[in-house]
């Protein structure tokens, strides 16, 4: 428990830095509005500061460490600003708010900034002449992909300039031999995965916002989605980056190589560094072969204890081919039956788990999950389970797993987390927490990525409650902290969750990252506000 | 072309830096005499600076950007600092100088520093208190592991003091659900393997060094090795780090998690680094499970292009089970036959390929390794081969990848190259070495991991050659970096090839490694003399 209190304090500390005036100076109109903040169901126990007028919120004793901090000193944009930009963008330097307007939200449609002016360039250097513009000037620049971030890192807070990637989407160069692919940072992720399959190749990562989420987003996020299991993060499998500094000189890391030793390896300061310290403007990564053959089983466990048994038999009776090893409670069934009318595909159970095999033999493939299963129905491991083949089937069961959180929206209000944990212990939390919170909850319902050790827990209640938010925070980051564990697996911090970094890295790698952060970008004009804690400012 | 220039340009740019008296200096008695160079037939461009007196080497124009640059000024070691250490550390404070011997020359007997001191910690705290002392005092330091480096990084230079890791060798945790261990930095790979193996584990790195090389060694080096075309690079198996930084500060990244978005990733500037930004006390990473089947093949092909096609399909084929495609050419073959009498397993060919599988499934394998041997011969990319699924067959086989190097010994004196290329080039660089040598040379081999783009590239002479080593450099390095190649796959780039990095990695780059090493340690007490170039101190 003393890890609870020590980090604790550490959180303590940083809520001192934060200046309580804040929210004092927010006003929601005019043309330099801060962050609009709504919010429906979403993560956001920072959003119960709704701002509605120029008014001190009273609802709180003191602001969230998630909201805003006051704007920073940046300069304002000028005439002789748009002129430059219209200059070296012609016909790209966009100012029509009708146009800004979705650039300006993020797609939960939670925080929202008053952006005047999106940039959108096509090479690098069009990016390198922008920032040493912007930086010679002090005009804070939001760097964007596709703008589907979930924790409020892809939008501007205020006015910061908007520099899109979307045009930057040439594909540079593909290695049929090494499964290595170059492209420019703002090439859509399905785009690629189409790309790369008709040349029998796969990207190393798969997300739900493939649709329109962008490569150079992806890195710039460090990405998970549901191929980490099986081909690593993208600290692994990214090999070389291109990338524009804060002042505009572009750093070539673009290596196209599985080995290079020759010094520090720059490119990893700028994966998952959420554009914080330079524009991704280029990628080369490294692709898997196409799998031929892909089996998906839904199976029922009776403990979670259970579960974990049949994910190390898994492991080791499924071994290489294992690509996806996912679960749900039975609350979470209980939500897709009745919000989503979706069938529980096998008997009623405590757990299910949703098991995906990818392979280069369809019959080495079967004969392996077969006698996994046979064993682990033997061992009484699991107790119910059907097993998927055809493209239909397996998406049937693979939307037990995906569309939890879509069953969760007609609950009425929900807070997420998205807790990375030790394996052995992601399901006590959801226990704890159900037992912490008793009635007060409506459900406490926990799914996600077992093989990667990522929770996905989430406390419902009718309509937003801050009492209830006040009992499960800051309850779920100190339980958290307490294992070890991150208060963000996969989302990244953006500036939602700035300010509860230090649950998860001590003060010393705090004040590294600002060490970090004022050596690539002494003016702080990259993506300002977002994943260095306010206290570090 | 225009890249060869360029890059032949900055290393000019390079060589201007480096004082021309440089090797006047050098003494080879006194108590602190600077490394002393021996080159029995070893990497080596740089030694062609013997040093046998103060008298200026004649033997060349201008120093080689190997050659160890002056002493820098640190304090010297007082009879204080001995106190001090003592008190600390009772009884691991090593001034004896046949003690020291070992330590002060690498395992190659290429590089020997004059180092009186060695430290032998046991803890991160003991580590904190030796950083912390010589960051005061100005004293240099040399972090050492199992001390099997190839380029004379881990020895000291001169008197730096000795800071082993030889006696942190304690695991600390291994979860074995999720295979992920740590332990203290100094545990010995084979210790690890065979701790792990019990446990139905295995590393995700093996090194033929493994029987002396420490973990911290290998992160600290980013070791490659023969899993990495399976288990990828260690930047994405390591999950965290415990580093003491050069004022003895610890900073804890040691999380045991697949998935950690909380801010910049900071241990990745600590893996191969090679311990010029901090000590690596602690280590977390992930461990793949034990495979249950093991099967390699050594087969011949007629051309490199058919060696490559023969890759491509084993990608293909054998998908999740391959392990390793390694190469060595008929030069080669002809040493291994000539100095050792191994004989050729096969018939003649110019290129040979060894394939390792790695499965779950004994039966499968086989049947994979069986469909794809069928398709190479059926389509005639392979002309003959043998198969070995037995330890000692499968061992036989191997060694006639693993013992070039030995039989490359036997050879008189050889000028050695660890080279990483885009895959389609590795043996063009090879060909056209010995169409640019023609007679100078006795022979131009090739061998290496072709799955990693890895090549090795040995050139022969009956004798140390200047006029040789001539027409081999720049040309080998101009050559690798047109495309856009490593000139250090694996092994880094210590002392001797430190003032090479020009040839990989742009001015930007390098100097932006020198920002962060000023920023993390200012003194630069840290391993001095290695990994950044002369012109940045």
């Amino acid at each position: 428990m003393a890890g609870i209190f020590h980090r604790s304090l550490r959180l303590r500390t940083a809520l001192r830095h934060l200046s309580p005036q804040s929210p004092l100076s927010w006003t929601v109109t005019g043309r330099h509005t801060p962050l609009d903040l709504h919010c429906p169901f979403l993560p956001s126990t920072s959003w119960q500061f709704a701002v509605c007028s120029r008014k001190l919120h009273t609802g709180a004793d003191r602001p969230s460490p998630a909201a805003a901090p006051d704007r920073l000193p940046f300069s304002r944009i000028t005439q002789e600003d748009l002129a430059f930009f219209r200059k070296i963008l012609p016909g790209r330097a966009v100012t029509d708010p009708d146009l800004l307007e979705s650039s300006n939200v993020d797609w939960l449609k939670s925080v929202k900034g008053s952006s005047e002016l999106l940039l959108r360039p096509q090479t690098t250097e069009e990016v390198s002449q922008i920032l040493k513009y912007c930086n010679s000037r002090n005009l804070a620049v939001n760097p964007q992909g596709g703008n589907t971030g979930l924790v409020g890192g892809s939008v501007p807070v205020y006015d910061e300039i908007i520099l899109s990637t979307a045009l930057m989407n040439n594909i540079l160069t593909f290695d049929s031999i090494s499964g290595i692919l170059t492209c420019q940072a703002g090439c859509v992720l399905e785009n690629l995965s189409l790309y790369l399959e008709d040349r029998d190749y796969i990207m190393p990562l798969d997300l739900g916002a493939k649709g329109s989420c962008h490569i150079g987003g992806n890195v710039s996020t460090n990405a998970g989605g549901l191929r980490l299991l099986r081909y690593g993060s993208l600290r692994g499998t990214v090999l070389g980056l291109e990338v524009v500094l804060a002042d505009g000189r572009v750093l070539d890391c673009l290596v196209t190589l599985r080995k290079d030793n020759t010094g520090y390896d720059l490119k990893q300061l700028f994966i998952g560094s959420e554009g914080t310290l330079g524009v991704i403007t280029s990628v080369s990564i490294l692709c898997p072969r196409k799998p031929k053959s892909v089996n998906v089983v839904f199976l029922g466990c009776e403990t979670f204890e259970q579960l974990l048994k049949t994910f190390q038999l898994s492991r080791g009776m499924l071994g290489e081919i294992l690509s996806a090893f996912e679960f749900l409670d039975s609350e979470c069934m209980r939500l897709l039956n009745t919000h989503l009318k979706l069938r529980n595909p096998i008997s009623d159970c405590p757990f299910y788990v949703v098991i995906e095999t990818s392979g280069s033999d369809s019959t080495h493939d079967g004969e392996k999950l077969h006698h996994f299963l046979e064993e682990a129905m033997t061992s009484s491991l699991v107790t119910d389970g059907t097993v998927a083949t055809e493209d239909s089937k397996i998406k049937a069961l693979w939307s037990m797993r995906e569309r939890v959180t879509e069953a969760l929206t007609h609950e009425g209000f929900t807070y997420k987390y998205d807790i990375s944990l030790p394996v052995e212990q992601i399901y006590q939390l959801v226990t704890d927490m159900r037992e912490h919170l008793g009635d007060r909850a409506k459900s406490v319902v926990g799914y996600g990525h077992v093989g990667d050790g990522n929770l996905h827990l989430n406390v419902t209640s009718p309509a937003k409650d801050p009492a209830l938010l006040a009992a499960i925070e800051p309850f779920v980051y100190e339980w958290t902290a307490s294992c070890n564990g991150s208060i963000s697996a996969e989302h990244g911090l953006g500036l939602k969750k700035r300010n509860y970094i230090y649950y998860s890295k001590p003060s010393q790698a705090v004040a590294l990252m600002g060490n970090i952060k004022a050596m690539l970008d002494p003016k702080g004009i990259l993506n300002p506000y977002k994943t260095l804690p306010d206290d570090l400012k």
